[in-house]
């Protein structure tokens, strides 16, 4: 994932020329005409204009986006559409003799696009960028205007160059290697809206014009903030930079400079970024012994046992007072010791309030009972810690505890049994006792991600991909509508019948035209009075990366502004296994009557 | 395909120390009993040892080579047999808890290997390296014994390693994730043969032990010459190096930099090393166009162009005689000029020779033609060239040509439809003209590679994979027999009723136990006299690498030294394709009588 820079200038008369001015002014790719000649520019030309040798296959391959002939493929006019297909079909076997795993990009002109899809579809080698502007500039000005007809929206929606990239999109059946760039145009600043949605779409690059920048106080050239603050919602999701500039321009490697910058601003560079938009089995650790590994990347969580020790802090100091502090013991059982990460909070905790804790530890996994026990040995001498290898649900305690510590939550609350695990492990609470957590919550919302979908759709040959629910650290994400919250566990469940299965359903309000291709899952959890955890991206605790959201897939279906759709979520429980299902559905509402009471009202 | 060299030593009391004290004397990983402990070892320890903290993960992947204990899970004493198994999967869970891609050894121990291969194949993460002898000594020494009674081989090979090694592989399906280690012996070096069938093996590393290394005169350590060959082949097959040493012996970092150069002087390091052991769909010329990236790996080929050009050159001298060279014109027509280099070729060679020469060009590629024509406008203006953009079966000449030109050669020779091209061409040759080539062979062998099987098998999901035939750049091979030649051809061919269909059966003898994997592929052609090409191991072009050997893969069999195996292939044609069918036999023999005349015979 290495952004590149790309001076993009339409014509030239001699490529190898440009990419060495290029390079020497800081941008790695140029982007120019296929049809760029050795004589001026004349897309109609179909003699030969340069040689294949005119640079070698590394360099064709890496340093050149070509530009196809703008041509219409799917006019009216059916012989400028002839010859339009023959012109595009041309520069497209000659990109494809050039670049054996390259790029060219084509401009969308409008909301026709079956021909151009056929071509498209046709191509086997590479990559197709499909240059699109960032939005209708007629919409932009209705967002400020309340006396627009639906008819005027309507016809404007049309006009709307996401629709006509959706619907090339799903011409092409999703393929991978089809990808949008986005241009910007000083004339059409974009809403956020527009923004944020084309933050679902499996987006290459954003052209910036090279008119957006302007002179500071310093007479640099800059940005102004409003576009900075679009441009960086792009390269927050790894959009890679075309500039769209004169080469003869004295400043490009100003403009080129400054991009960097921003990019760089802009880059949450975690120690996780791999995982971006990847889909992951979600962990069962109920099921399997977890790995060195895994146990290292959430130990590594700088926020997470800062909470949790706080949260223990709170209720030493609420059941032992300080009076009794020397002298009554709090009994804690950890359920799922780990390699210790909990344990040590619980001990901090116990010295920072100096409250007198006995720690039993239960962890049923054998391996991480090696460090447990060699941290006993030589980190917890003179601590009061008892460590048992265990299942919870097997335990015999030899005696109750005032406080149940767990971390069982997985990316969606429930989805690693902790409802089972601390049912199981109720036996162990005196009547009294409580349980950090003490609820949990899931959250919910429709998402747009062609990129996800596009790695569900790859793993749908081996698997039932749509079938499975995925953790993933979501990227190129548009959420569709806000999370709202789904099923609760409360604990200790001391109700005498305990049912953890779960059903519910949950409409949202589509806030843009959009697709849906999945849904995003969240949770948060109260561990002690309000001392809490959330992914939930409303009110995620800062700074928190051990739990990614999980995205749970459903096939692609284009979605109207305004429309409501439900979500229907199930959790079942049988004797062997837990799983959820999950449904979406839409109402077409065919009439509504009287709205606002404009007809037959009763005056007051 | 980076080499790292190991440092392999049983016990330790530290692993940190031990690490930091390899990687100090230039060696990358570590190789040593997963039971290390801090106090002194006992494989039968069964309490925690030490704390998976004490690497983090990436190091406990990349830096250690875990030794498994060096019990036999397959003894035929059921107590010692069932306390072994329990061991091994202790070790194996604690391996998998440290290490998610991590890696593992296991000595193999004898000929019976079920319960161990049921214990691989229930491993889910990381590599298997099944540590093995590199041959029975004792087979070592019947090669220079006359006496051996046919019971006595039988029962040494019953001890040949590679055989313990076979059986295992056989039992673990031919899983990519198992890998051997070959363990050298300064008692036992080993025959040419043995090191052969090796290197058509999954090999991982070879254990290079710290008593193999002389003093040589100035006091340094090295390798005696037979042993620098030996393991020069190993490392020429890309195997790592790991030595067995005591981390106390001084001169450790002297065997790591002498073995590290002896793997820089093995490591052919051309520019399509990446192509090793891959296996490529073959080029279809004919029915595809090429693109600019294989053009310019085939025209970067340092030999091929000038042994064409030799060719051109004595075949213009033996049609025109030094007197009529001024003014005897020659007519050549190159079917399938590329982007130029065959041409640039025969202008040389009319140049040498001081002959006049005709060219004319015939080249189906659209794309090539724009290259070719831009060659004509800027570098060949003087010359008497013509281009025709055309198929050159539908080809119709201004005039007949003296000699044809052509290089439609695949790797098996007619595989890129060679003989149909140039049968269709006849009609553009003088009666009296020629063809450069005139004639071309293919031959074939049975090989057997562990890896290239994998990369078939990975296929076979998607494609019905052991029907294809593949390029491939051989490299984990070993020749079960030599090459004998299969098809010819000639041109031009004036038959009347021309066939290009073949069947022809050959039969090899097995040199040494091993398993068939498949039937390697090559050509040789001759271009004018004894001016030719070749790609058949026994004969190769020296420096030639734009032709890589075919690959026909068969269902892994094992076989037996001196079992004759018999390979039948059929070159079939109908109206729309080409192809080949490939049949692999073998004949059981029941009895042989009479050997040698030993029973009745009669007298002279």
């Amino acid at each position: 994932m290495n952004l590149y820079v790309c001076l993009l200038h339409e014509s030239t008369n001699s490529i190898p020329k440009l990419i060495q001015h290029a390079n020497a002014n800081n941008y790695n790719v140029v982007a120019t005409s296929i049809n760029a000649n050795m004589v001026p520019l004349d897309p109609y030309e179909t003699d030969p204009t340069y040689p294949g040798t005119l640079l070698n296959a590394v360099d064709w391959n890496s340093k050149m986006i070509f530009l196809l002939s703008d041509v219409d493929v799917d006019s009216p006019n059916p012989k400028l559409r002839e010859h339009a297909k023959q012109i595009l079909l041309r520069d497209v076997a000659w990109a494809e003799h050039l670049q054996n795993v390259g790029s060219m990009m084509k401009r969308l002109r409008g909301p026709k696009i079956d021909n151009l899809a056929e071509i498209v579809r046709a191509k086997t080698k590479g990559n197709w960028f499909i240059q699109v502007p960032i939005s209708n500039p007629e919409i932009g000005s209705f967002e400020h205007r309340k006396d627009v007809t639906d008819a005027e929206i309507a016809e404007a929606e049309a006009k709307d160059p996401w629709t006509w990239w959706n619907s090339l999109r799903f011409a092409v059946k999703h393929n991978s290697k089809v990808k949008v760039v986005i241009e910007l145009n000083d004339l059409n600043r974009p809403s956020k809206e527009t923004v944020r949605r084309w933050l679902g779409e499996p987006i290459e690059a954003i052209i910036i014009p090279s008119s957006l920048f302007i002179r500071n106080k310093a007479n640099y050239y800059v940005l102004q903030k409003q576009w900075q603050i679009v441009i960086g919602h792009f390269l927050s999701a790894r959009a890679n930079i075309i500039i769209s500039a004169n080469p003869n321009d004295l400043s490009i490697s100003q403009y080129a400079d400054y991009l960097r910058k921003l990019a760089s601003d802009h880059n949450d560079s975690h120690i996780l970024n791999s995982y971006e938009n990847v889909l992951e089995i979600p962990l069962q650790p109920l099921f399997d012994n977890l790995d060195s590994y895994t146990y290292e990347v959430f130990e590594s969580d700088p926020v997470k046992y800062k909470i949790y020790q706080n949260a223990v802090k709170a209720a030493l100091i609420d059941r032992v007072s300080d009076i009794d502090a020397p002298n009554k013991l709090t009994v804690v059982m950890l359920l799922g010791g780990g390699r210790g990460p909990l344990a040590r909070a619980i001990f901090n905790a116990a010295e920072l309030t100096k409250r007198q804790v006995r720690l039993y530890i239960i962890e049923k996994n054998p391996n991480a009972i090696r460090t447990l026990s060699h941290m006993v040995d030589t980190l917890w001498e003179d601590k009061d810690v008892h460590i048992f290898s265990k299942d919870m649900r097997d335990f015999s305690p030899p005696e109750q505890a005032d406080i149940l510590v767990s971390e069982l939550l997985g990316s969606f609350g429930d989805n690693e049994l902790s409802p089972e695990c601390l049912d199981g492990a109720l036996k162990l609470l005196k009547t009294d006792g409580i349980s950090i957590p003490y609820k949990s919550t899931s959250y919910i919302n429709p998402i747009m991600s062609a990129v996800l979908h596009q790695n569900v759709s790859q793993m749908d040959t081996i698997v039932p991909a749509f079938d499975y629910g995925y953790v993933s650290l979501l990227k190129n994400v548009y959420h569709i509508d806000n999370p709202q919250a789904l099923f609760e566990f409360s604990h200790p469940n001391r109700e005498a019948t305990i049912d953890n299965t779960r059903c519910k359903e949950i409409s949202f309000t589509v806030q843009k035209d959009c697709v849906l291709h999945g849904i995003g899952g969240y949770f948060d959890t109260m561990l002690y009075k309000d001392i809490h955890l959330s992914i939930n991206p409303l009110t995620h605790t800062p700074g928190m990366f051990s739990w990614f959201p999980m995205f749970f897939p459903t096939h692609p279906r284009t979605l109207k502004e305004g429309q409501t759709i439900s979500v229907k979520f199930w959790r079942c429980v049988d004797a062997d296994k837990v799983w959820y299902e999950w449904q979406v559905s839409t109402r077409e509402v065919w009439e509504h009557h009287n709205a606002g009471g404009s007809g037959y009202h009763m005056r007051l």
